[in-house]
């Protein structure tokens, strides 16, 4: 398939680059800032730089996908105009396909890769679940082909049911995220080497794949050990926004107890 | 060394087989309940489940392993007493070494496997380091021998080090768990199935283990996208203590941007 991309961060970076490994023709990236889209069409042998949405309808790709931040793709929609029939699919888990449903003539859909993408990192896209979401069966059938080009994981979720699988992954991937950077923190003011913990934080996630994790929780807060909880909040005296964020976190274990 | 254990709990029932895998004569296990001892000690080849601390003494093993719940220690520490020149360690990340001063005669030190052990899952102790501490150097050759009989990952760290650790192993371990568990309940909540998030999971502590995490930390909160994140607090209505532990946590993340 012929393939344009609106927006040239993270999620385009690695997205772009696994379609173009899978033969598709990447045929233009649009961004607002150059250095980002020349980067990107550089990575992809048949991709040009294109610096308005105007030239990218001129390149009539099959298939736009708009890989911009959340809260740019209504914006983004207002100003596109396409070919009749293009299939323009967003990439987000937040928003519902109907942030789209200004583009007139486009068939609108969704092609959400269900994972954290950061430049610096490779992707092994045969892990990443895609979740696909369209406005009529023929777009639906060309977007489940395209994720299925690039993953054995696709499946069909609405946009309702997205929006909560979005929520769970806030928890799981971008509050875990901040957890193991605050303990990090932690490890490098006690002049600890900072792998230290890693084969406790595998462990953690192992375990959390194998048994539900509020069955396997330990720790003082499930113990209401509260001679150790008292003395870690007096260990971070010196950061109020950890130390209030560690008795939420305690309080919340205690209050979950025998729930599963 | 012959070997006993006062506690037969989570950390005892891995740690007590790993020894005992490893050529050490497990002699005794001591718990106040008959159920847990006589389990474990079922387990052991040469293990007797002892119902009292004086019994204990008797059987004079080389060293003591007390792996009670943290606030246990003190009163197990006050009631034992043991033939002079015993080592006696604790396995507790949180306790300082000076909890076991109170047993005339002993040896003391610290015996940390730094690892979540939950009955239901075997651990691997190759990939568990071992931190030892000792009241002199006897005692710390003797526990630096014991743990690296069963892991290649042995350090002698000070008890004030280790509490650090400990409130760093907390925030990686035991609350990371938490938020998986509030995960799972919401993806079950949205009829979805608990292993969607796997990828997303493992990806998001291999990053943490390449690179700093406050680094690559992704999600509305980092981009301050105000329509997404109001969004997720309202979905999160029906649950105010996960809608707060949102709100601290995408806060946290906010005033973290750019530290390292």
């Amino acid at each position: 398939m012929k393939i344009a991309f609106i927006g040239a961060g993270n999620v385009a970076w690695h997205l772009a680059q696994a379609l173009a490994a899978a033969g598709h023709k990447l045929a233009a990236v649009y961004s607002r800032s150059a250095a980002p889209r020349e980067e990107l069409a550089k990575l992809l042998p048949a991709a040009k730089p294109v610096a308005s949405l105007a030239e990218l309808s001129v390149i009539a790709p099959d298939v736009i996908l708009i890989a911009v931040p959340d809260d740019a793709i209504t914006a983004v929609a207002q100003l596109l105009q396409v070919p009749s029939g293009t299939i323009v699919a967003h990439t987000s888990g937040s928003q519902p396909m109907s942030v789209l449903e200004s583009i007139a003539g486009a068939c609108t859909g969704v092609f959400y890769p269900l994972q954290t993408f950061s430049k610096a990192k490779t992707v092994d896209f045969k892990k990443v679940p895609v979740l696909v979401e369209a406005q009529d069966s023929r777009a639906l059938q060309k977007l489940e082909q395209l994720a299925q080009s690039i993953s054995p994981q696709v499946q069909h979720v609405s946009s309702e049911t997205r929006r909560q699988l979005h929520l769970a992954a806030v928890f799981a991937c971008n509050f875990t995220n901040h957890l193991l950077g605050i303990s990090r923190e932690l490890l490098q003011n006690a002049h600890l080497p900072p792998d230290l913990l890693q084969p406790l934080i595998h462990e953690t996630v192992d375990k959390a794949a194998l048994f539900p994790p509020f069955d396997v929780q330990t720790g003082p807060a499930v113990r209401h050990d509260e001679n150790v909880i008292s003395g870690h909040l007096h260990l971070l005296a010196q950061y109020p926004r950890y130390q209030e964020l560690y008795r939420q976190l305690t309080d919340s274990i205690q209050a979950t107890k025998g729930k599963v």
